[in-house]
């Protein structure tokens, strides 16, 4: 019987709160077998650590280590925003794609990431045809955005949408009970440049008329200042109050985003900042209305203490199916989350062909976001529900929660050449 | 024997992830014992709510009601933001407060608030010697910013010291990751106008050498452009990322707001937004860095999901010390936390005379912060630590925690008169 291969995987893009529970995932389902998988070597730094040859062995980890991966946020081994093109343009990083996995005996690579990440991953799927290189690719769907296509949801947006919806929850409490003689308008800046998936998350807030948010800013959606003032008014008028959820996509109807478009400076200086302040003064200054606003940016993705235990079951089952896809011969496809049914929820995993999913982009459907464009459908409603329910506790020591630190010991290099990227 | 007297409670300025729990504290409290404190009566909306008799009667609301207000943020009867100065100045005022008082028979005062309450407690109480009026005013300590004298500590500050320390620990985690190819710099913006108490809790995200947050701008030191940049390229070329917490009081040498100050537009402009933005276009202008920001805004003092167990402990413990002091006819009071020892830690209840409270801002300890200015010393972390221990979830339904919403049924007017706000 042939030596068993090594296994290269490597972090993509903006990491998650429970990246590195797929990635405990992989680790734990390829020491299961390990007369087919010697080695798991993660890239240090994504991609980048296969192209300098800086690999970590993640044989070195014990298995409370690995499994301490499951609740801890970050990316262990490092990310990267590095993008391989097309094989032609980018021939010299395939080539040493190769170089560096042939040295080191590599036969499985597994790609944790996006729409970009699943394009590497075809291509790299791609060379063991065109170029008769012996490898299985197999991509692992991550991305807060919620935007991959072929599979119902993404891991690491069930998480981001529960810190969004229940942050929303709380700072509405906040603001309803100062409203009379303080703050009536509340911004909260979250993620999603395209899609509006983690704003809408936030419509989960509240269910009830009246409940908040009461307007949710969506990048699907063009921004009309005169509806938007007439509904903040109106809300306020009615409730004394009014929470606003924004997307930092949103944009003008000059296609421009609103966080760039400077729309409350009178001089046309670009601003400082995101989209939440140029909504907040261009209430205060078209309403009078006092506001406060708050910027989520990392804290959305990394929040591992609020995470989806539904998210983190579902990130750990792609790792482990990413695995065993590839040893039952699978190449340039990716493990999905397939929804059985909403009430009970009940999904499992599927598997989808990357030629279906690279460099596509999944928007929210119109029938999610209400008619006069400010909320969520009911349709949405269930479909977004199940995916923040459970609680997943990091254990905490001190008040603090305790996350693991990788020795992240590197495999000792082989080639005598370097890469520069 | 007497017909025993209700008593009045009231929410004053912004509101916190625990007061109510001190709320429930009072009720609670009151309730065993009915023979002395026939009801309590909340202030919708503070203290507006007692000057234009708009009372709760907190009678109508469950013992599970009120127990619920133990993990609900926010402020269940309302809060506000409204100064009542001194005797002379808001003699109207306190006029109709005796009058509101006297119409439902109101013989205890309990003010859950900062500093301005505790003043405008101390001149209630005033009112029993003055104008010969029966009350017991007892101030209830309640604030994020953790500026009250005469106590250890203040009910609020351990959540939103929690909520920023873990935030702080799980945003660097995001920000290492991504460092080699992606944003270096990352800006915290947390609250604490005159007090670096909240910015302070940031750094017991880490603990060693290195760790994040690398670099911490108190409003208690002058605000150094040089240094601060020298500082971040140090930290940026050492460990490939720079985090940063600032609070939003930071100032510059002429005494002005960062936020106001309008450091990076060469035009003069005012600024959008807040102090985070300022500082990192300041990072990118100068250095070059990719960066990324945060504001944190309310979501952090309404973090229930986050809240300190010791912080939740201490609120209600504050909430029913005041009715046990006023029951053994204390006035112009504030119970208080104080400190027994660090390890293990062990506090209790004492009682500080509001005259030593009123008008009086406790600012970090100078030895409290690194002689550069830019961290927190050992002895900060000996008091901090042990403020933020302890977790106190609250339940969960469908994925989101499940906040109590009052019925808040008011009490029948008894006046024909109205009060002018």
């Amino acid at each position: 019987m042939a030596r068993p291969m090594n296994a290269f995987y490597a972090q993509s893009g903006g990491v998650t709160a429970v990246i590195n529970a797929t990635a405990s995932g992989v680790i734990q389902a390829a020491r299961r077998h390990r007369n087919r998988i010697a080695k798991v070597y993660a890239g240090r730094n994504g991609i980048i650590g296969a192209l300098t040859e800086d690999l970590i062995d993640t044989g070195r980890e014990s298995a409370a280590a690995i499994k301490a991966l499951q609740h801890t946020p970050g990316g262990a081994f490092g990310s990267c925003r590095y993008k391989l093109e097309g094989l032609e343009q980018s021939r010299a990083q395939y080539e040493r794609l190769m170089e560096v996995f042939r040295a080191h005996h590599i036969g499985y690579f597994f790609y944790n990431g996006g729409g970009d990440s699943a394009d590497t991953c075809l291509k790299v799927a791609q060379l063991s045809e065109t170029m008769n290189f012996p490898i299985r690719a197999i991509h692992v769907p991550k991305t807060v955005d919620n935007d991959l296509p072929a599979t119902d949801c993404c891991p690491g947006f069930g998480s981001v949408a529960k810190y969004v919806a229940v942050s929303v929850k709380e700072a509405a409490l906040d603001v309803l009970s100062m409203s009379r003689t303080s703050t009536k308008v509340f911004v909260l800046e979250v993620m999603g440049r395209h899609a509006g998936w983690i704003a809408a998350a936030g419509g989960l807030a509240g269910s009830r008329l009246g409940d908040p948010p009461h307007i949710i800013l969506f990048p699907e959606i063009t921004f009309n200042e005169e509806k938007f003032l007439a509904r903040v008014k109106a809300c306020t008028e009615k409730y004394d109050y009014c929470v606003i959820v924004v997307s930092e996509g949103v944009r003008n109807a000059e296609g421009k985003f609103l966080a760039e478009a400077g729309t409350r400076d009178a001089f046309g200086h670009a601003q400082l900042g995101g989209v939440a302040p140029v909504i907040a003064n261009l209430v205060k200054s078209k309403l009078g209305y006092k506001y406060h606003y708050a910027v989520a940016d990392y804290l959305q993705r990394s929040a591992r203490h609020i995470a989806s235990k539904t998210d983190l079951d579902q990130a750990c089952a792609v790792g482990k199916a990413a695995v065993e896809l590839a040893l039952k011969g699978h190449n340039a496809v990716m493990p999905t989350i397939v929804r059985k049914s909403n009430r009970p929820y009940r999904w499992t995993i599927g598997v989808a062909k990357l030629t279906d999913v690279a460099n596509r982009e999944k928007t929210m459907p119109r029938d999610f976001i209400a008619a006069d464009g400010f909320g969520i459908t009911a349709e949405a409603r269930r479909y977004l529900a199940p995916l923040i329910r459970g609680e997943a506790y990091p254990p905490y020591e001190d008040g603090m929660p305790k996350y693991v630190t990788l020795k992240n010991v590197a495999v000792k290099k082989k080639l005598k050449t370097t890469f520069k990227l």
